[in-house]
């Protein structure tokens, strides 16, 4: 579902500009704006539009297409996805300063994941058409998220290739 | 090691634009340059520079810091990683189109994989410097390369986790 049909009858906050300092308190448990200096988090403020959203609210469902990313300001998440009988398995939990939903608005292709509130929570959506426009309007600002983002789904790719790699070793120590 | 010292010693050929053409003609195997235009490889040519390599060249080496990607234009690459006892273990090949060494350029970390020239190959570099010059020179050229990575970066993690869920699925089943 697309981010405008998402948020239809969620509490609209406007652009993200009020939550600047704080998304700077947390910005040290957010990989993908680490690093970001208090002028380009408000340069990058104006793409994002904020949400007042309840507890138990589904905000990405695993297998639907996906155009935006978020930025947990306040509140908290449960990530799950589904097992092979369709029963979610709880995968991690969102902090306020993580984002969530970085492969999607990269790629378009169906959420791996789903992300549901665990309790009342302020997020700052950025739809891919706002990504789009910031790399028009601000490219070098556009450019360090990118690699940041890119550095975040880096380090997740090595993460779970080596749990991957653990994994196939146990069970071959376990064939034998 | 960093690309200057690693390609010492190999036939330099120059900037990448005498192999527009050749780019072009593997360009559907290449994630990274997929979509791209004949004029956008052309502008990202000259940020590229070319060697010819012999044949068992190990051009990338698990472990090691890494400041550049390749684009593989002729000739072929192994692609390996140590196991817990320090062997190589086959990863995959690498064949005309193919870029590597994605994520170190990115984020600077070492190097998760060994690759090797399986044959004698003409590589196209692209250095953390010039990733950065470009996307000061061409802002939305570096922006749409990084959108590319992302992209690239995004399908391995989906095909990992996958099958990292399968493998602790099957173990689970097995310890039953």
């Amino acid at each position: 579902m697309g981010a405008n049909d998402r948020f239809l009858g969620f509490e609209s906050l406007g652009e993200a500009t009020p939550f600047v300092d704080r998304i700077l308190e947390n910005i040290d448990y957010s990989r993908v704006f680490d690093g970001f200096e208090r002028g380009e988090i408000r340069a990058l403020a104006r793409y994002l539009h904020c949400y007042r959203v309840p507890a138990g609210a589904e905000l990405i469902a695993e297998g639907e297409p996906g155009d935006f990313m978020l930025l947990l300001i306040d509140g908290g998440m449960e990530i799950t996805r589904q097992d092979g009988s369709g029963l979610p398995v709880h995968i991690g939990n969102a902090t306020p300063g993580k984002t969530l939903g970085e492969m999607s608005v990269i790629d378009g292709e169906p959420r791996f994941a789903s992300c549901v509130t665990v309790a009342e929570s302020i997020v700052a959506v950025l739809k891919r058409e706002q990504l789009l426009r910031l790399a028009t309007d601000r490219p070098q600002l556009g450019f360090k998220l990118l690699m940041q983002m890119g550095v975040l789904l880096n380090q997740r790719l090595r993460q779970i290739s080596i749990e991957y790699i653990k994994c196939v070793n146990a069970a071959r120590a376990a064939a034998r």
